[in-house]
């Protein structure tokens, strides 16, 4: 179903983004897990708007209430449900966008799935808002994996054809942008600033790793890790295209290059390098879990752009005003992790099921 | 479910390789439907091995063998079961990987996930050769939609870094070989003829195309066409990237470059560009619907690679003689139609559920 | 998973008894439908409690806030989210019951599958209180079904032994006391005072039509209407068994009594008796589908009762106080039609995928 | 989907009555477990037809040949594909009831679902012959439950109104027939013949019990152990009511007498009755888990019954003839068992992965 994911978890998400909230229920957490709050406020504070300069300026607190299963911070085992209020909306914003749709944007096919009935403020469903939900359900099995010695992070691997550089081997959550290279970062960063004055966006990929996985994770054909990741990943707004290990460039280079030797160190097994990301044959081998997703560029921009008129199917030319990011790649990196944490937690449940009598 | 696929139809894969058979049972066709068997078989010709000079000379008939849910050709609306006989299997190429991984393959992963108990001759249930399976489900799916005018086709979009040219806009698959240019598919095998000369492999890139898709596919969030179809692709071993539409190379471009204008024409409204890869939000918007998957070089290669025996853990220097496509990609790309097929029927059938009264 | 329902609808279910809310999340829903409020309200008073002398005290508005999926009284056709605050809850009623499970509730077992981390307060989320969103749910798909034509309705059918008489084939709701025959329920509702003044329950059996049924709906084995209703009613607590149609009794009687003979009038086909309650091989035939369920008496009693105090394993003697119904028969009822309308409207979305292009 | 169960395993049975084969596909297996031929042999034969005086005549030798999944008697942890052929098939039984439905058999639903396109053949996808490969599954499942210790038995409890007496707690599995008190054994066999030769049938109720489950199996609402047997039970044609523990006649006492008081022994805590069949809110206690099932009278008789012609809609008189048995209850003793383990074993899954690290 459409706005569920996972088989030993099982995740549903909810709201508009005007609704009176978006919210997620989220079954499979043992009983007896702790949550803690502050970092889970921290996390979801590193996707929340309004809070750097390359971001909307739509400002929400964005703090989750927790409507059922966790007591006293202890998960009781039960479905959870959290929800966040939307408070600061203007759907007056939204007027001209109910006949004349958004190019790159939902409001059209929304428009022909819904036969007209979709709630087309902000986004509605479709709205980067939806990622709210998405990150208190990945900030919780965050802090749960990371209880298993897990880590997920991630960085902004390149803006509008800008690299980072350097090796990501550790968070970049805590940095002013998250980068490796500070000094690529604020190249970056001056290039949003550009985009947004040219009343223009940009778009961008995202690098993510996850590390300490143990190998076994993961399930042949339609449940590889692989597969997993990638249908939480796409339910991201924006992201076009994902790649594992060595990815594209990969696939155009030979064998000799692109296998990974293995070789072992104190009675456990390594590869060279880890042109796989991973993961070999759907499944983790221990080594760092990476992959990287490309973010398209926000479709609402300031400049003209022809579309048409739904109901009288004229030409309608559209200059999006309300208020949008530039660049939503900064905030998609914490998106991205909870992400990658929904697919590796429920892989670990999965594994469970296996290696215990 | 590891090896099952679909919300709406239901298919499961089963098989190792040199199990007595490789098969699949898929449920959720219509009563009714009728099946060209002749079709079928032109299909899976083209992922078949040994037919042609780039692939491993192991010859199967891999004609599948209906046991349920067909009389006379005509789908009866029960669950549908296909197999194929492995008959031509030599288990004693596979002695010495038992011990020894092969690089960049699932020997290792496997070995782990199933404590040794897997059956490891010709990588078991790894193996490509549970693509032909797929390709019967695919197989039927295609013609199936191709009765509702829907055309499914693909193309080899680069080999080793040599890129086809021009556009994919029909069918490649009587060609001699499946590129655009016929000029780019000669240098292609060419390539593919020096790294087998060389005991080495070569990965490439697959594009394709369903044409004539109806707008308001898919659904939002986890179930968005981009979702549903990488769930599917990324079954094929080997796959280890996809973008849609503009994918990577999109991300790296401003919003005013990559969305798409829209225009009407006839009452019918198109857009003029398709850097959407013909899904907007998850949804079809009935333009084209593009994707490129990236294919790893086969991991078995004569070349020598280090690897390790894991019974001692001591290294090990590894041949791989047996018999392997030095480019696995030409036979991909039929297993990239049927993967596209599934995920594109699953979501007809899904759509009938709100179209309908 | 285990608070969620559904294939072609998706339905999730959480709260606790005592926690801030209950509530629902259900997908499927095609745009445009809509919602009659008053008459939702006034479904859910006939389960809501406090409102009739056979009933608990705990009185609660059980009005549903709806927070996504639906707009000025039409649904989106996204994620419908509806919650329903629990306000009258007074937990130190449950303080023995950490420690003293309860006979014939589920006390116990919560306490093994958790770990002690459930909430048990008030039953936590085994209590009857979340049959109030499977209501909501419910309550919304009786409305759609109606639209269709079709009626779900229902019948205290015995309690305590004694039985209604006379045949199901129109609503009771809008009567004071569930049945068909009035004297009997008068006889029903004395006995129900009775073990209430004794400190006792009694428990009893409920009979549920879904009239107008197309035939077609369902589908062999796993998904026949039996499993599909079967799995939703034994969601409601104290359900211990379900018989369709002439249901045990016919299962101790002779193919000859117990088939149904088949006729036509003006084109259409019937069958004169309907031992099979509408559903042969899980599929409905057009005649009415009928079911009894069997509800026990509600363990909760005054009488004293000998149980274990877990920490001590020592014998502890319980006389539960609170708030509890001597008999839930009655609030049950259109729980059963709720759990009759997710089957119903599940597959009446399934047949659509096979009866439409 | 239809012909798929299960959560934590996935089974998909496919086949018609005289397709090829009949078979199924189980995933979730643990690699390493073991499979005992002969005693999986012994377990089909007590289904098997034709091997007692009370059953059809069709002899098969229903022996399952393993296409993937297990090598040298080890299951390889990939998915298990067993297919059963249909060998001795006498289409032209059938020919009639192409026309004129069967009263009290699917054939009637069967030609509205499948539009006429159904093999209808000796009952098709509907015949008891697909209780074959579910109980390949089933007794798969039963022998990996015994090495935990679980045992699943059962008995005839009536048929046509004849109880059994006495306490259903070992296997009757190697008496001549399935009841506790053989002098009720030999009553039905006699009642059997009885109908047999007045061209009549007759049905009954099958009693079951799991032994030595653990405390905590199952899940709350729609995955509780009442939900999962039942969902799997109803998949057996003729099944037509399921009651646990107490079930209907519990229904109708008070709390006093149908509460299962607890105590302790030895630090372990038990019920002194077992009124809940080991069940409470859907979770094992630990108790012995118990169920009756009711099964209808063979559908098939040949004392003539009024059906119509369904292209003419004229009344017809059908008296059916071909092979069946007066009383499908001995055979679906061991189905009914086969549905318990799917369901006993899929909950056992679900449980490792809140018990395990």
């Amino acid at each position: 179903m459409s706005s569920s994911y996972g088989e030993n978890i099982r995740l549903s998400i909810f709201g508009e983004s005007h609704s009176p909230s978006v919210g997620m229920v989220l079954e499979g957490i043992r009983a007896g897990e702790k949550l803690d709050s502050d970092k889970l406020l921290r996390f979801l504070a590193r996707r929340a708007p309004g809070t750097r300069e390359y971001s909307t300026a739509r400002r929400e607190a964005d703090a989750p209430v927790f409507l059922s299963g966790i007591k006293n911070g202890v998960f009781t085992g039960t479905p959870v449900c959290a929800v966040i209020q939307n408070t600061d909306t203007r759907s007056s914003d939204y007027e001209q966008l109910k006949r004349v749709p958004r190019p790159g944007h939902a409001d059209y096919t929304a428009q022909i799935k819904y036969f007209g009935h979709q709630d087309s403020a902000g986004g509605g469903h479709f709205s980067g808002r939806l990622t709210a939900p998405m990150c208190v359900a990945g900030g919780i099995l965050i802090q749960l994996l990371e209880n298993e010695g897990i880590r997920i992070f991630s960085r902004i691997y390149s803006i509008g054809g800008i690299l980072d550089t350097g090796t990501l081997d550790a968070p970049t959550a805590d940095k002013a942008f998250p980068t490796v290279n500070d000094e690529k970062g604020a190249q970056m960063l001056a290039l949003i600033a550009e985009k947004r004055a040219a009343g223009d966006s940009v778009g961008g990929v995202i690098e993510v790793c996850a590390k300490n996985l143990p190998a076994g994770l993961g399930d042949p054909m339609f449940d590889g890790m692989e597969n997993r990741i990638a249908r939480a990943v796409f339910a991201i707004p924006a992201v076009k295209g994902i790649e594992f290990g060595s990815g594209f460039a990969g696939a155009n280079s030979c064998g000799s290059e692109n296998n990974d030797a293995f070789y072992s160190d104190n009675g456990r097994i390594y590869t060279k390098t880890n042109n796989a990301g991973g993961i070999l044959g759907g499944i983790t081998n221990g080594m760092d879990l990476t992959f990287r997703a490309a973010v398209k560029p926000t479709p609402s921009i300031a400049l003209p752009q022809d579309s048409i008129d739904m109901q009288t199917c004229e030409k309608a030319v559209l200059s999006v005003q309300g208020r949008h990011d530039p660049c939503i790649v900064p905030r998609a990196v914490p998106c991205m992790e909870a992400a990658c944490a929904l697919a590796v937690y429920d892989a670990l449940l999965g594994r469970r099921k296996e290696t215990h009598p």
